[in-house]
């Protein structure tokens, strides 16, 4: 997520759309990156989470000359639990890391996992880099092809065949976006029903939207955004829920799972007239638009859970690196509103590769027929 | 729709969530099947319909002596214009007359429908029927298999697999409830996807889904509604939409495709704690859950536009068959607050057969190159 887009300069501060929050609270200004108070949060963590991982995360931010410093008693009113999807992440690595050696042992057998690189960009070779290191941190195997950026697509079909083909490999991963001359449909297509680890297949997304049926894999953005709310035993079942973008790959899949689980679900998204008012209306925010900031405080239902997804980097000159990376969601606001959120980062993040090493994980059990 | 349910009683006054309409007016009683004025209703149009379909429609209706007579006033405060399915899918059929003859006088191919019967359900064979006749009115070939109740699995597949090779055949469709010894899922998947003209495949509606993919058919029921609203002219994109009910058949593609429209789109189910609430946001509602006159007047935000997939048959002593059918929507009530809304019969069920024949036709366009 994130990595392709450009780098934009946005606080909450700066939106058009603020607002006060919908209860009678005085509020001078919109936290983002123009909080001065040194803020403690709560990181609450799920029943389901061992007593170990409880923390607290002290937040700092810079005062901004601009902007009046926010009182104690404001402080004071921040009361979202973080959702902790580093943690979360964390256990469920090490749940993965048992049913490895555990199949290891039984059977003899090693889940894998190949992931195919074209081209250079640095934010895809980062990703594949980490999710090279998920792997051995788990005891999957990982095989990479890194190709050049002006390989045919008959080239990348090759390969994916050779994978397809390959009972080691237990799930085929083709980083995305591909270079403009390789059409995107006709590589994702390729790649086998039982291996689509990313459960990006029409065959996959049909199967979920459809009732009775099963689909071989969820994709694991969304798959790790439903996990979170498990995890830390928030019900959706019967929840009104709003669906923030909707993207083949999270968005409209985020949706179909809330759906799966009961919830009555919206979507909101660029043709939406009143995005803040629905929004508002939700138990459950799922964001995934990729617009830093956007949803403010005034578009949270008082106690609403929060599953931010968007990960934008914004100019900060404070930032060694010249930028840091926020949500869709103003956290700062959205933690006087909400009853939780995650994090950007430490949130949906870590999530996406521990979902990743599950469904592969998941396919090797199915092939083997392995319980 | 609608044959496999058992007989009911149902008139909008008898329901609890009765309430008064959200807008000054006095109201003593809740139409449904009590309404006791002679009302005439403006039976509109939409600007694509040649000027020959306007019409008036004379709803006459029986006093109840249990509840007040409705004034005349009351009765001139109806507006809703009614949408006429009938006379859409009467069009729609006249068109695939043309497009029919034109493709036989350029290739020398008739498009033609395999349907596969098992069992002797009443309400199938009179669909079966229905769609034959309405073939044989446009031109295309139908061909008909009927098996009896007791038909192993295997043998409905090889009849599946017949038709699924035979080039004549364009599009197969098998009535459903199948015989509870048969596995629907195993039956549907059998189809080719290039016959599948009731679009039920889990890979079409996973294109359906998709943003970008195109399905190769759309389901019937789910398309007729959008149809409609098409052919009345009535703007989709930015509008909310509400979808009360999330079958595979109807409700959610019916959501994917106003999705597809840029609407906004909610879906109402059965664990939604709120339906009346959610309901009464939308400038669209579809309702297909087989509840009769479950949406209320009190439901419906003035001037929107409601399309009613519901067929329920409601006891009727006054009716020679003793019954008489109904949809989800309080018609009566929808007709003082709704700007449209499409009547039960006479609605969205006409307008099914007339996308059947459209996806017959199709397909056989698709399978020969012909535009």
């Amino acid at each position: 997520m994130g990595g392709s887009r450009s780098m934009i300069f946005a606080d909450c501060s700066s939106s058009t759309t603020a607002r006060l929050v919908p209860f009678g609270r005085s509020r001078l200004l919109c936290g983002g990156g123009a909080l001065c108070a040194r803020r403690r949060l709560h990181v609450g963590v799920g029943p389901s989470l061992p007593a170990s991982l409880r923390t607290t995360l002290t937040v700092h931010s810079s005062p901004s000359p601009s902007l009046p410093v926010m009182n104690a008693t404001m402080a004071s009113e921040a009361s979202a639990k973080v959702i902790d999807g580093k943690a979360v992440a964390k256990q469920i690595r090490d749940e993965i890391t048992g049913e490895v050696s555990r199949m290891k042992d039984a059977i003899g057998v090693v889940p894998g996992l190949a992931v195919i690189l074209v081209g250079d960009r640095k934010d895809s070779a980062t990703y594949v880099r980490n999710k090279k290191k998920a792997c051995q941190s788990v005891g999957i195997n990982s095989f990479e092809v890194h190709l050049p950026e002006d390989t045919s697509e008959q080239e990348v079909l090759k390969h994916i065949s050779v994978f397809n083909d390959d009972p080691s490999v237990h799930g085929i991963l083709v980083q995305l976006p591909l270079p403009c001359h390789i059409d995107e449909q006709s590589i994702l297509n390729a790649v086998s029903m039982e291996k689509d680890v990313d459960g990006f297949h029409p065959l996959n997304i049909g199967r979920l939207a459809m009732r009775g049926r099963e689909p071989l894999f969820i994709p694991c953005t969304p798959k790790g955004c439903i996990e979170l709310l498990h995890r830390y035993g928030f019900d959706i079942k019967g929840k009104r829920a709003v669906v923030i973008g909707r993207s083949n790959i999270v968005g409209m899949p985020a949706a179909l799972l809330l759906q799966r689980e009961d919830a009555t679900v919206s979507i909101v998204h660029s043709r939406t007239k009143n995005p803040e008012e629905i929004t508002r209306q939700a138990d459950i925010i799922i964001s995934a638009v990729g617009q830093p900031n956007m949803v403010r405080g005034s578009w949270i239902k008082p106690g609403a859970v929060i599953i931010d997804v968007g990960i934008n980097p914004v100019e900060d000159a404070k930032s060694p690196r010249g930028y840091r990376l926020v949500g869709d969601v103003c956290y700062e606001e959205a933690c006087e509103v909400a009853s939780a959120i995650t994090p950007v980062p430490g949130g949906v993040g870590p999530m996406t590769i521990a979902m990743l090493l599950s469904n592969t994980l998941t396919s090797a059990k199915r092939v083997h027929n392995f319980q």
